[in-house]
């Protein structure tokens, strides 16, 4: 079995910037010869998280309109009291959604279904450089 | 240290049925004699998900009810309007939750709480069959 | 590859108490000699889970008021019909986050933020004594 660490860097636009990072996590599998294993996703940092999505525009909308019902912007926010930087809200959600992500693959193909991708969602009020840890564990063909 | 990847058919109601799948899961650790290492379970699709709850019928009610107040199906979804197939809801409640889970297991047992089973949760608003990928790695003894 | 199980005990108080267990986490890194791999973090029991936060005063209360916002303590659960424990709010909450989370680390250490910590999420309502499984999967220097 190999266990290899990479990085994947993506220049996000915060607010609830939902990105596909699906084919560079793919293209990793295919580059290292992997052929069966798991590949673990990780975003360090403490306002944005990982999961799959249809990615559609229709559902991109639908994502930020759930977001901010349930973690308003506009709400009090004792981190923004004691910080100022106003990214109380991005921080909850964050923290609900959860930085990790594990992905099963087998002949050489993550386990996804057909309309469903990977994303990165970056809650930050501003933009960021984000460079998240993509570690896979499993054997080569 | 072993890995095996192995799939999972269940055949589910969708709006929000709740699935224990906890003994489906102990018996491959049982067939494959594993004794210490981790299940990875994932389900591909983008509208169910995967968690851990006492199953009984109180809860899978509450849990349902939980849904319906953060993402009710009566709710405007901008992928209904493109898609027409109603199911926007679920899209959100399943990238909400998440569709992997791993469980570590020691002397042949998952180590799971006493009133913990693994459930998925299937979103959709129509029957599904529903193969999930379970992936073990981990010593055999 | 090394494949090692592990255990940490955290007394808790119960009622949305967040507790930082980063440092308990790299100790095990350390006293291990391990490199480079993944740590999966899992809670046994129905009503605790596991995230990243940015662990501050400011935040710790936000997330109490988030997860009091979306599953009150006061609302009816059918779970508390039934059993009479009051604490069906803290099951709802606990299936919501999730028992697992995991990990990568490299060069000895969890690939962590600055401002980013582990914590246990006890929703329960009432003291507990927690027995978090941790699991390392890497390589040893």
């Amino acid at each position: 079995m190999e266990l290899e660490t990479q990085t994947l860097t993506f220049d996000t636009k915060g607010f609830n910037d939902i990105i596909d990072i699906t084919a560079r996590l793919q293209r990793l599998l295919n580059d290292g010869n992997y052929d069966e294993g798991r590949m673990l996703v990780f975003v360090p940092g403490a306002t944005a998280g990982l999961t799959t999505i249809e990615y559609e525009g229709g559902l991109i909308q639908d994502m930020k309109d759930f977001f901010d019902r349930i973690s308003p912007m506009e709400s009090h926010y004792h981190h923004n009291d004691r910080w100022h930087d106003g990214n109380g809200y991005a921080h909850v959600r964050a923290a609900m959604l959860k930085p990790d992500l594990t992905i099963p693959f087998v002949h050489q193909r993550l386990c996804l279904g057909t309309w469903q991708q990977v994303v990165l969602i970056d809650f930050d009020n501003r933009p960021r450089k984000r460079e998240l840890v993509v570690q896979i564990c499993g054997k080569k063909h």
